[in-house]
């Protein structure tokens, strides 16, 4: 048994608490909503994002200082803008080693930083090399429910990547392990952009045909960005790649869909994210991937086009159409061409 | 404008028809079931099969003969287990040249051929080398809605692929061409033996996450199997490989991933057959994997866990939960492993 705390009450913070007290471990949540710490030790539910009772070994605190006395990690699962705020209090308080895991999805737009990295800036004492990110295709619903889940933890260093795996690993929850974090972390955050598009092919009444296509191309697309940013193209056919893909890009579960299925359907974006509620990591993601694209020179059609349907008001109708009528040619993959010059 | 013969009224030679007949060739439609043909020729429906207007420019015959008289391309979408003898009437009657195209997703238990190669064994005049193969994420009833689809096709010859590529193209009907007819081939029969498992896995009550796993390895495994007999690997990761697997294995469209789905629930294969009055290529097909996975000692988990269901009676529960707690290990995926050996 570990005392362990993990940051961040949304519903995969929470999942993961779950995951963690069914191992035998002690966890503090830590929320920064005083009402919402209470709310779980009383009631022992987080209704708002989750339908399952709270295990008792699972205590919720908004003081920091109080949530991470004596833990030996520190689970990080907040929006990714919010993680330089949380890590910078972090800092103030911690003041013994710890395993830093996290398991947000994003890029930061403007320094383009991705979750690790923005970490280690804020975090003192740690390398970005320390960070252990922890990624793959989990619903978080699924995950409270102990339905079989698969995932994979990946550090550079991989002793980090084996601790979290053991504190984490059980009969429903499965820990795979990966040395390239830069793959990991880019395709958990970029997938969500063709997420957007699947749900606008969706809402636009287009039928599975046309998000297979998408997601396919997607993917070619998302490996294009990643391996221009030093990734290793395998990864993005891994869990934490195509199976993350997979996952959100056909599930009413997710967050990234469901904002894609409502503008696929005519509303503006204000109007999604006020009546989605929660984050839409993607949102974010489309603008730092479109950034990317530009000053790497990579193309990146379906994300272009996504990014003009979220900030220029383009109709969704005509950049489908746009992205189905490119001409004829010979088809040899891009994900396919980019693994053959990069392996022979 | 060209005539042109499809062989096979089913679904999916229903739908392929419509797209040549809206792109303005003259289509003769061949059922080997009389009463098929005059339904489909006096009321303009095939509502067996498809839900829709046969346009004017398909006729249906039940007689080979006429079917081919004057056409230039032959396209070939029978259930696998009607090749040989449809080929071999074809040969009976054909005495001028032809593009011979299929379109079916399957592998010949015992032998283990592929369709193009069953095609050429039969067809006198033809090599396998002139066999073009159609294939790619594409539900028969969106094809016939005009919904927007992708697919491949494929042939030594790429001549002749582009023939075919011509013949189909359309606006909502995208074309590509690829060279690795042997992936292309094998690719689109073996994603149906994921799609089998995806439906166990739901069937069972298991969520996306876990369906994500599967489909993840399975990509992995069916690559595995069709690189040992000689395809590219890269060609699982385009339309007809990743891209077929995920709308076969989320779409409820899909005749193996409701075969899968019924033998989750508890029944039993013969029941399941009868129940679907459909041919289930995947039930075929997993025959014929497990044999070639044995003779070629590829390591094939998912493959042989589907055909201890279907062919030994054990518990598809058992076997899924023997298909999670394989023990924790390093995870650089198996296709991505595959890959590196290969192109490093």
């Amino acid at each position: 048994m570990t005392k362990i705390a993990v940051l961040g009450a949304g519903s995969w913070g929470t999942a993961l608490s779950i995951v963690l007290a069914d191992n035998g471990h002690e966890v503090n949540l830590w929320t920064h909503r005083k009402d919402q710490a209470a709310i779980i030790n009383e009631t022992r539910r987080n209704d708002k994002y989750l339908d399952v009772e709270i295990p008792s070994n699972i205590k919720a605190y908004d003081i920091l200082t109080e949530a991470i006395d004596g833990v030996t990690a520190v689970v990080i699962v907040v929006p990714t803008k919010a993680i330089r705020e949380v890590c910078k209090s972090l800092n103030d308080v911690l003041n013994h080693d710890v395993t830093i895991i996290h398991a947000s999805k994003g890029i930061e737009p403007v320094t383009l930083k991705r979750v690790s990295q923005m970490i280690a800036e804020e975090l003192e004492n740690y390398k970005e090399e320390d960070i252990v990110v922890l990624s793959g295709p989990s619903h978080a619903e699924e995950v409270a429910l102990r339905q079989p889940t698969t995932v994979t933890v990946s550090s550079v260093q991989m002793d980090n990547a084996k601790v979290a795996q053991d504190l984490f690993i059980n009969e429903s929850f499965r820990v795979y392990t990966s040395p390239d974090i830069l793959g990991i972390e880019l395709g958990g955050a970029l997938k969500n952009i063709i997420a957007l598009g699947a749900g606008i092919s969706d809402g636009l009444g287009y039928g599975d045909n046309a998000k297979a296509a998408l997601i396919t191309r997607g993917l070619a697309e998302i490996a294009r960005l990643g391996t221009s940013l030093g990734a290793n193209p395998l990864s993005f056919l891994g869990l934490p790649g195509v199976g993350d893909l997979i996952v959100t890009c056909t599930s009413v579960h997710s967050r990234n869909w469901r904002a894609g299925n409502l503008l696929g359907k005519g509303h503006k974006l204000d109007d999604v994210l006020e009546q989605m509620g929660m984050v839409v990591e993607g949102v974010r993601t489309v603008k730092a991937a479109y950034q990317f694209a530009e000053e790497q020179q990579v193309e990146m059609p379906i994300t272009k086009g996504i990014y003009q349907v979220l900030f220029e008001e383009k109709d969704p109708k005509d950049i489908v159409e746009q992205l189905m009528n490119r001409t004829k040619r010979e088809e040899m993959d891009d994900l396919a061409k980019l693994l053959m010059e990069r392996y022979s």
